[in-house]
Formats: structure tokens, sequence, C-alpha cells
């Protein structure tokens, strides 16, 4: 991931900035766009394909959440811009999607990046990039593709579920945020079985080299989450304190429950750090335990052995003279010498409990 | 712990922000309310299973403790929100039982939410969230369950000890949270004794790979436990800078004196996590230790005996040839040189400090 | 490369202060001097060999970029300096290649010094100090040698692409050094490689102690850049928060911008120095795990053979009285007890996983 | 020690804050009162055994010093604070010994604990808390037990040596503290000793495992007297920043000194903390350093007989036909091999280095 | 030198404060003093034995530099301070050969004490404090005995090199901490080298318990080197931002230049530092690797003569039928058979790349 960012970044080099540059994956995708437009008593719902269509939603008396996906497509963007009124390095923002989560207060309007982070179905953490403009009454969202966090969100405006119908686009903002901040939970949760999982494999003493892999991807993956997130509550803390009059005191209490979440996640984050770090000490111990354990046998083994070996190798030579070979019993009495032999060292074994 | 608060959170998403949700264990408890209600010369003690019970404690003359254990009677506690006018977000934070600690202030009461802490039968560590409303003459706490650490104060409210039937309910919330921190200390007095058993275990040369689990067992205690109490040092902190007319400046020297105690907790957690942290590289050594007297052992018995069955082995050798082997006392000096080969190996190893 | 700026560093002791002395490498460089004078409808380019050819560049009406190779031509410089009014310090600090990325603020010009960083065809970062001073209408660059970052903003002047020829010299320096911080994309994300690549080899197995001097070069490059980097964090700030006549508020909203490039270099950069640092443990860790595999491989050995050794051995011996040599089927029946002793051991050792 | 504090604070859960409770070692000690008496010209010395005969002390001209030692003797510690005016807060604090060094400045006094550290004859740290409170004209300081580090304060006063007894109670006070922090000194240098002894030991090559806890012990006693000392540097802090009627502007400048004592004390104990952890780094070198020694031995003697030992068990084997068996100076050409290959197995390990 | 330190510092246990107790080498240094008068135009250099002869430089109208060496000369020392106007805690500083750099400013001088590094021929780190004293037109410098880095200082005086003949003390102070400033950048060029050649030496395969030593001592160094580094930047900084009539505004560039010097000085120790730490990963990675070798030529040996051994042993043995024994072919067969083994194991061992 680390590398791929770097790929997309690196591609921008001797561009001239405030350039509108798309950054991400080149293969096409189909502009979506989604408009909800509502208030109290209203409520409209439409899939578009072009941006055009979207033009009329600025001024109308409505709650509008233009919804855009497909980065790509950086004309319509453009488009958009124009008649939205953005600045050109706000759009330059929108497309280039190794964008660190910041806030940037406009006039007439406020530009916000996120990350929005989920796992997909092979437990890989996908992080996409989304950005929104919140304007008097209208939040424009953009992100790369299809396929978001954001259902329930839809849902609630579609039922009329809680405030939001009552409330204005800054609200509209909040509970698209708080979707975004609950899947953070999701992730981090999900993260913490895979610590688990790891911890308990090595514990059982598996000491494959593959731990080593398996522990370096969940670091990195901490890593990446970390950085989608902390930078975070400097944004929602800007939000908070900030006299923007897009924003309703009232609706900053809300932003400051947001903020009490990413405090809550960003600690979790760090203690799965501090656990993941130590995982490699723990790792590190078993593979030695390991090794004494299969040092033991050897040199059990060996202990054994080497000693009755030589016994029986003194009697294998040929010297004229050895008086023992012609005694009767010798043969027997040295077996059971060997065999006091053999229980003796047994016994020293299982008293330096090695046995 | 992690992974079941982490569980928590998780069935909050999709909801609607603000909504009154219990996240804990379902398991039907009964409701359960506690009030005190006392001046400096009257006294009353009541138990009640209805909230509309408590009403009439609000606007009387004496100071009101009304504690209600079973936050799954989420109807009851929005009665109980409705008179004593509480803010919905603050009925969803009393319910929401994965809280960091804080305290939010309002315009005729305080809301604080902490942790207790304490140790359960066998030795596992219960953080159960309370919370506190303190009004002008009443503090409500919301417990998830019977059982708490609040006794000493039930008796010293009981039986007029110290100056708590003399003052104001600014001091009762100041009593109760003087508890709860006596019980930190407990706790982490508990941890210290666990780290030093574990360190005896290491020290007297256990290595089995159980130590790695226990190891990081305490890690995690000592994480969470950190996690409880850090956060509140700055909740002290803000009711002492505060200017609040629900706390008397008088009383405030009090939260001084508690937060004077946090800050010891926080000095001594901070001790034992480097103490913990630093028990993975005892074990480390420790292990190494083992071994290097393992390969010793068998250092020992393979080097005084290969070279004698080598010896042992070149007179067992059949050639027509070898004229030692038709010398009389050949066989006996064979004897003598092994065994001071013996003696030889011995003394290099004693020398080696091997022996 | 510590060791070199150091040297050059001594080389000045006892030096007066103030005093313009080159610290690089002596080897003479030709002096190469290139001047890009334009406005939004003028276009000039020139290569220039003497320093008295730039003094009419001062004071006309056009933006001038006159960009001086060769640090070790201080006679020039000091007459460049005299007449574009430079103060003695700054030229001393100009030549001295070992400086800290920097700025110092003077009445009618700014002067700054930041590091060029680029990668030469052998992997290996170059690191070349460039400074900057910006005046009302000219940026002067000084450069240890040619050979740059800044081709692509050559091409922009000379095609009049983006708003450079449209703009002032304070953007003109932004653009500068966006290029610069490009590059640093570009460094970092090779830096990036070699980490996973070295990850990668000794994830394989590869255990040679080369690792230990790769890990070590990674470690020294990424603190090298580092160096570079993170002071001009500091440098960028200033120019954003200081007021000057030289820099207009429309175009610090583009430092803006470079500052949060700069962040996200940052971060990077601390994130690869963890990952390289936690490489040594990974590395450790498959020591641990080829002695663990070398080790086994010796006790299945020894543990089958030793015993078996034993009891040939035994039937070595020359006793006169061993019954069991005259039975007819000894030896085979020996045999017998010898396989079934091999098989008994493997299978023991299958149990145990070693196989 | 963490131990014993803890078990300390643990009495006192329950009881009532502001409750005058002695937590330290409950054996009888004797009350033990001493005061000192003087000024420029008049000195008067006493040993008494009742509170009450300290009382004229509080108003007479002269500065008096009060030293009490017993502070199992609460009751008259009461009668103390009741005449000197001490709020019950600071007496529940004086006989409290497990505080963190601290300030509080009241009304007509200044209340300030720390701690005493001094070595007792057999290397182990004894700390003790010494309270002081500094009124106009005389100090009082309460100490658990006879046994100090004011010694000199006493010679100087009896014989008028240096300022101290042409200044006031402030100055006293000072040489007080200054005593204390003068053994601060001797403490971490005896710890700087004992780690030094113990690095000796390590690196001499003593790889018992009694070096883990000699190990653990220091640092165990070096985050005690960090925890001591490093808290005191802000209360010192605040005696300097804070104005005071107590303390006068010119002995301001002594407390700065101390000041400037005690960061140097810290200094000192985070070289120390730094030195005693990465003994641990350098005890696990040894002990590898240690194991390859032993492995050595084992590999070479192994690696030289076991290949002569197959030779010997060829020529042992009793086949029929074994032409060299017959050859008459096989035997000799037989030794004259094994000789060559013990010699060619000498080099090869001569130039492994590894003899 | 942590251990010389102390036992200096503990000698003055006891001792009253303000007294002027020389706490270094007791070994009596003859005094030793400088005299460098100069203006524009004039230049006188004098050796003088007696401070009086100094007193007639404080107040002519020339640049005084009086520097004197031999802190054992108490009396010297108190008669020139008295001369001059010292405090006597500044006198006591002075002599206290164990002060932290600190600034220290007075009404009518500034008062600095420093630490001078230099190596000496053997590699060894010399620490030596000196004070100095700055007065309107005087510089009062005080060494333990002869021999610093002053002669550039001293020629510059002598010759008129660069601006100090036309300046005031202010700039001579500043070119005094300069030279002692370059010398800093001498001493950690040659930690450098230090931790190069060990590293060198460890990567070569160098495991010999003494680098264990040379890490320790090189760490200590550079927590030395650093002791005296980092406090004088916060006393560079105090001047800078101080406004003291003794300092020209004019001036005050030149110690930002220190300044920086220092900043950069700082960020090479911690650069240092970390390279240090790691050194010690870097030998505990080869010693495992060296361990690696070690085993597996044990292994290899043990793995292939023991089967060997083993079938050898069994034709050795006496049963009165071994069919095998009485083929004319059998015993080159046997060979046959066994170099197939012994080829068979070095195919195994150099597939898994043992060999």
């Amino acid at each position: 991931m680390a590398k791929k960012r770097n790929k997309k970044a690196h591609k921008k080099i001797g561009s001239v900035p405030g350039s509108v540059i798309y950054t991400g994956n080149k293969e096409s995708k189909e502009l979506f766009i989604e408009v909800f437009d509502y208030n109290h008593d209203k409520f409209l719902e439409k899939q578009l394909n072009k941006v055009e269509d979207t033009f009329d939603f600025k001024l109308n008396d409505c709650v509008s959440w233009i919804n855009l996906n497909g980065l790509n497509h950086v004309d319509s963007i453009e488009k958009l811009g124009l008649h939205f009124n953005l600045h050109p390095l706000v759009l330059e923002d929108i497309v280039n999607i190794s964008q660190r989560p910041k806030i940037d207060e406009y006039e007439d309007y406020i530009f916000l990046v996120l990350k929005m982070l989920y796992y997909d179905g092979d437990e890989n953490i996908i992080s996409e990039q989304v950005s929104f403009i919140l304007g008097p009454n209208y939040v424009l969202s953009f992100q790369e593709s299809e396929g978001d966090v954001f259902d329930s969100v839809r849902d609630r405006i579609r039922q009329g579920k809680g405030r939001v119908r009552t409330m204005n686009a800054d609200y509209l903002l909040y509970i698209l945020m708080d979707s975004i901040i609950d899947y953070y939970f999701n992730v981090i949760e999900t993260l913490g079985y895979k610590i688990e999982d790891l911890e308990t494999d090595i514990f059982l003493g598996n000491v494959e080299n593959t731990i080593n892999k398996d522990i370096r991807d969940l670091k990195k993956e901490i890593l990446r989450v970390r950085r989608a997130i902390f930078p975070l509550r400097e944004v929602i803390s800007r939000i908070e304190k900030h006299d923007s009059h897009l924003i309703a005191s009232t609706t900053k209490n809300y932003y400051r429950d947001i903020y009490d979440h990413l405090i809550q996640v960003s600690e979790n984050i760090d203690i799965y750090r501090e656990m993941i770090w130590s995982l490699m000490d723990m790792y590190m111990t078993t593979i030695s335990n390991k090794m004494n354990e299969v040092m033991k046998v050897l040199t059990i083994m060996a202990s054994i052995f080497i000693p009755l070996t030589f016994i029986a190798g003194i009697y294998g030579m040929n010297f004229d003279y050895i008086p023992e070979l012609h005694f009767k019993y010798s043969y027997f009495i040295l077996w059971g010498v060997m065999i006091m032999l053999f229980v003796a060292m047994l016994i020293y074994f299982k008293r330096k409990k090695w046995l």
C-alpha cells in the first residue's frame, strides 16, 4: 500500500501545481451520481449520469446530498467545481487520492478530506478517500468508486428516521462522518481479533517463519489505519472550535461526540500497536523455548548413550590380555553396570526437570 | 476485554445518533434504586423499584443520593432523565458502557462518567462504568448492576461519621469518587503483587511457555487499568479549575486531594508498566541461561567420552599387526591414559567454570 | 556521509566567523550561470560564465531567476553578494554546504537554505544544498554543481505552462521548492522499495551477516533524509505565518500546499523508520528459526543413531561368554529390534512436529 | 517498597477523608522533639518530650526550628497543629507517609512534603518522608523516627557557621532542604557504583541468573529514587516563582541554586536509567557469547573425533576379506592418516578463529 | 567520569552554601593569568602571576580579556571577585567544576558556565569547565588548568584578523564560545569515526565480549557529551532573547549563528545515539549468525559420520552367524554404500544451503 501510494504521488513529478489530475487507478469507471434532496416534508432520490443535472439542487430550499462516484471523470468534476464555485486547489485535492485527512475553510463552503476504511471479503482493509464540500444547504461528496459505508444514512433519509430530515446540511455532514467513524470501530475490532489469533497461534507453539510476515503485515495495517485516523482528530477539533456560519452551534455538540469517538479509536489503535509490537518478543521467547526443548532431547540422548557406547568400546578392544573378558559373568555384570548408569542419568535429568 | 468492548460498539453501527441504547450485557437485571436523603439532622434510606418514586427527592431541601442499578432498564432511565431535565446525549452516554471517563458541564448539572475497578473473587479485574449527575442538592449515580465500592460511603452517611452529613451534594460526589479511587490503589497493589510473583517465578527458573501468556495478560490488564484511570486526571483537573456554582470553592480542596491521589496511582501504573515490559527481557535471558546450562552438560559429556571412545575404537581394529595389542600391560596402561584424559578434561571444564 | 559532513565542518576550526569559505569538494568545477528572465509576454533564457553579466537583471521589470552552479567560485559569489546587497553571514552560509535547512529574513530579501535529494544511477541518495535568495522580482539560486531537479520548472517557464509567467518571483520560488519536494516523494518511495526488498529477503530465509549491513545502511539513509526534510517543515511554516512584503498573501496558499506535502513526507519517513527498526527483530527471529531447524536435524540424527550404535557396540565386545552371540537368528532379531527403534524414533519426532 | 507503600495506602480504604491516621510502621516509637531557637546573638537548643513545651517558641522574636520525630504520636501532632493553626488536611498529609513531594501554600504558612533518601549500613536506600511548615519565624519539621541528614545544619546553627544565624526562617528551610539534596547526590553516586560493579561483573563473564535479579533490583531502586526526586523540581520551581511574604526575594537565589542541583541529580538519574536499562542487552550478548564458546568446544571435539572414530570403526569390522588388515604397515599408515586429519581439522578451526 | 563528578559533589556534603570551595583535582597547579587588552589601534598581551596586576584593566577604555588558569587558587579568585564586584554565589560556581552549563544575568555583568570538550592524545574526551564573566568592556574567563581551545582567538586578536579588534567585549565572548563549539564538532566527528569502526568490526564478525565494553564506553561518552552540550542551547537562546545592555543587538546575529551550530551538533549527537544504541542489536544478530555457523558445522559432521559409524559398528559385531561377513565383496560393497550415503548427505546439506 505504501508502495502504491508513492507510485501515485510519483506520477505527478513535474506537473503544474493546481492542475486537476486523478492519481488513482486508471481503469475506466462509470460516472455515477446520486442525489438526495429533502426537507422535513419532502424527499427526492435520483440516480444521474451527468453532472449538469445536479446544478439545480444548489439553490433550492431543500437540503441536498450530491454523491459523486468516479474520480477519473475529471471533466465532470471540473464542471461541478465551476458551478459550485470551488477553488482549483480544492478540485486538485479531490482527485489526488493520496491526501492526508484535512479541513480547509473557504468563504462559502468547507472542504473536508478523509479516509473511509472497511474490510473487503478477504479481510483486507480497503482505504478509500472521500471528500466533502459543505455548503449552506448542500453536501457534495466525492468517492473513487461505488460502494461505501453510507447505506444506513440513505435509509435514515429515506425513512425519515431520527432527526436528519428536520436538520440542515451540517447535520447531514455529521451523520455521514459518523457512519465513517462507526466503520473505524469495525476495522480496529477486526484488527484486535487478528492480533489475538496470532497471539494464540504463537502461544500454541507455532514458530513457523510465516509468523514474522503475519506480524509485519499487522504492523503495517495498524500504521496505515493510524495514518488515516489520527489527523482526523485535529480536523474535527477544528470544526468544533472554528466559528463558521455553515455549522450551527447546536450541531457542534454532535461533532464533539464524534471527537470523543475518535479519541477512543485512537486509544485502541495505540493499545493494539503496543500489543502487536510486543508480539515479536513473545515470538522470540517461544522460539527459544522450542530450541531449549530440542537441545534437551539431544543432550539427554547423547549424555546417556555416549558413555555407554564408550564402555562397550572398551570391551571390543583386541588386547591379548584383558582379564575381565574371561570371567564368566562379566557380560552380565557389565549389563548391570550399564543399566545402573542409565537409571542414574534418568534420575539426574529428572531432578534437573528436563524430563 | 478489548474484544468485548468492540463487539459492543459494533452493535451500534447504523443506529441513529442520540438514541438511548444499552450496549452492555443483555441478560435481564432487576431495576434496583437506592435513595439516601439526609441533612445534618435528618436521614432517610430507601430501596425502590420504580423511578417515579424518586422524583420527590429532586426538590426537597435535603441532600439526596439516588443510586440506580440496572442500565438495561432504558425506559426508566429516560423517565428519570425527563424529570431531572437531562440532555438526550447524556442519557445515551449513561447507557453506552464503553465511554471514556469524561466530564460534561451543563447549565444546571454536571455529568461525569468514570470506571469503577475492583477484583472479583478470581483475581480478575472488573471494570464497571458509573455515571454521576451532580445537581444543586442531589447526586444521581448509574451502575450497570448491583455491587459496588460505595459501602463505606453508605456507612458514613448512615452513622453521620465525618463531615458528610453537614456538607452539600458536591461533597457527596467527592466521597463517592474518593471511594472509587481508593479501590484503584487496591487494584494496582494487586497488579504489583502479580508482577512480583511472575518475577520470582521467572527468576527461579520457570521457563515454561505459559510465562509468555502470563506476561501478556498482565500487560493487557495494565493497559486496561491505565485507560480507565488516565483520562480521569483531566476530568478532575477540570472540576478543580472550572467555576461552577455546583461545586463550592471550599470543596475544591478535596478534589485537589483526589487529583493528587490520581497522580500517585498513575505514577505507579507507569512504574508497573515498565517493570512488566522489562520482564520479557528477564524471561529471555533466563531461557538463554537455561539453554547454556543444557549445552554445557552436552558439551562436557561429549567432549569427555567421544575422544575416549575413539581410543577404544582404535584397539578394536582387526589389523594383523598392531604391536600394542600384544604387550602384557597395554590394557592397564590404556586405562591409565584414559583416566588421565578424563581428569584433564574435568580440570579444563572446572577452570572454564562449566562445572 | 555523516563522516564526510563532519570532516568538512572540521576544516573550518579556527577560521574567522563571517568569512566566506567553501566547505565542499575542492575539485575545480566550472562556474555556470543560467538566467531566466520573463513576464507574461516576454521570455529570455541565457547561459553565462561571468557574474557581472547578471547584474542588469536585478532592476529590470521582469521576473528573473539567476541560477548559479559552482560554489567553489567564492569570488564570483562575493561579487554577486555585493551587487545584490547580501549580508556576509548569508554568503558564508551559501558556500558552507553543511547547513541545516533554515530561513533568514532580511530587510529586502529572504534567504532560504534547503537540501535537494535525489537518487543517482546506483541508487545512492545524493544530497545537495540549494540556497535561495528571494528578492522583489528575482530569485537567486546557488547549487554546488550542475544537475538538479528543476527541469520541469525550466520547461514550464519556457512554454508558459501553468501560472508561472503571470506570477511574481514568490511564485517562482514556490515552484522551485515544489520541484524539490516532489523529489522527496521519489526518494522515500525508493526507500520504501528497499525496505520491502530487504524484508522479502529476510523472510525468504536469507540470514547472511550482510543483512546487518543493509539494515544499518537503510537506517542511516533514513536518518539522513529525515535530517534534510524535518527542519524544512518549520521553514515553510514560518513563510506561511510571517508577514513579508516579498510574499503575496495569495501565494501563501501555495506554500500551505507545500507544507501539507512535507507533513505527508515526514509521516512516511516515520513509518519507514519504524518498519526498518523492527526489521532487526524480524531478522533476529529468522536467524533463531534457522538455528532451530539446524538443531532439529542434529538432534534427530544423533537421537536415532547414537542408541543404535551403542547396541552394535555391545555385540562387538569380546567377552568369552555372551550367550546371544551364538544363537542362529540373533543377528536378524537384532536388526528387527533396531528397525523398530528407528521407526519408534521417527514417530516420536513426527509427533513433536520436528519432521 | 512499592508493595509496602500500597499496603499502607490500602489500610485507609473506607476511612473518612481528612482524618489524621498514621500510615507508617505501627511499632511504638518515642516522641522526640528538638528545638533550636536562635538569632544573631542568642542560641538555645532543647530536647523535649511534650509538644506543649514548644508552644512558646511560636511567637518569640527568634528563629525557631522545631523538629518532631515520631509520626505515630498523632495526638501530639494534632495539638501542635491546633496551636500553630494548621489545616486538618495538612495534618493528615504529615502523618500519611506515602505522599508525593508537594507544596501547599496557605495564608500564614507554607507546607512542604519531601523525601529524605540515604543508604543504611547494608546499602539499602532508606526513604523517609519529611514535612516542613514554614511560618514567619519558625520551621516545623516532622520525621517518622530519629536519625536524619540534618547534622551539618545542627552544627552550623550551634557554631554560628555561615549565614544561618543572621538570616530568617526561610533561609533555615533552605539549608535543611539543601542537606536533603546533598544526600540525593550521595544516593545516586552509590547507584552509579552499583551499576558499574554490575557492568564489570557481566563483562567479566558472570552470566549467573542472579544478574537478572540484580539488574531488576537496581531498576526498581532507580524508579523509586526518581519518584522521590522528580516531583520536587516542580515544588522548588513554585517556591522560586511564587510571591510569598514568607520567603524573601534575596533568599530565592538560594532556592534557584537548589533547583539547579535538582536538575543535575535528575539528569544523572536519567543517565543511570539508560545505563541500567541497556545492561540487559549487554547481559544477553554476554550469555550468547558464552554459549557460542560452549558450542565451539563441542563442535571442535565432535568434528575431530567423530570422523576418526568412524575410521577406527571401519577396521573393527569382521568381514572375512578386508585386504588392508593384512598389510604389515597398515596400522601405522592409518595412524598417519588420522594424525593428518586431526591436524587438518585443527588448521581449519584455527582459520575460522574458533581456536 | 560520572563516578568522578559525583565523588566531587560528595565532598561538599555538609559544607556551608555560598562558600567558595574548589571541587576539582587538588594537585597544586600554578596560577597563570593571561591578559589581552586591545582596541582597533592598540594591542597589549601580558602573562601575569598575581591577580592584583589585572585590576587596572577593568576601567580602561580598551577591551580586555583576562584569562585565569588554576581554579585551585581560591584566594586569588576571591580577590578578583571582590574587585570586579562578583556575587559570592558566582565565585562558588566558578570553582565548583561540576556545574551544568548555565547563564546568570546580574546587574552589571553576565555569568556563563560551559564545558570545553576536546580529545587528548589517547582519544579520551577531556571535559573542562570554563566560566565567563562578560562586563561592559572586559571578559573574564576561568579555566581549571592551562591548555584550551582558544589559540585561534589569540592569533586573531594578535594579528587583528577579522572583526575582533573593531568590536566590543560581547563580540570577544562570541568568538571564544564559537571556538568552543567548533571543537564540539571535532569531538562528535571523532565519535562518529569510533562508531563506524566498531560497526565495521562487528560486521566483519568480531564477536569478542570486549565489543560489549566498547559499545558501553561509547554510549557513556555520548551521554556525557550530550549532557555538556544540550543545556547550552537554552543558554544561547536566552542570550539571544534577553535584552541586556551588555550585548549589542548587532552582535546577537552572531549568537544566533552559534545557536544554529549547536542545533546541528545536537542533531548529530542524537543520530549517533541512535546508531550506537542499535549497534547492540547488530552485535546480537552477528553473534547469533556465528552460532548458527558453528551449529551447522557440528550438525553436518555429526549427521554424516554418526550413521556411517553405526554401519561400521554393525559389522564389528561378533555374532556367530552374520552372512554378509563371508561374501567376498561385502567389504567393497559396504564402502560403496557408505560413499553413496556420504554424497547423499552432502547434496542434502547443499540443498539446504548449509554448505
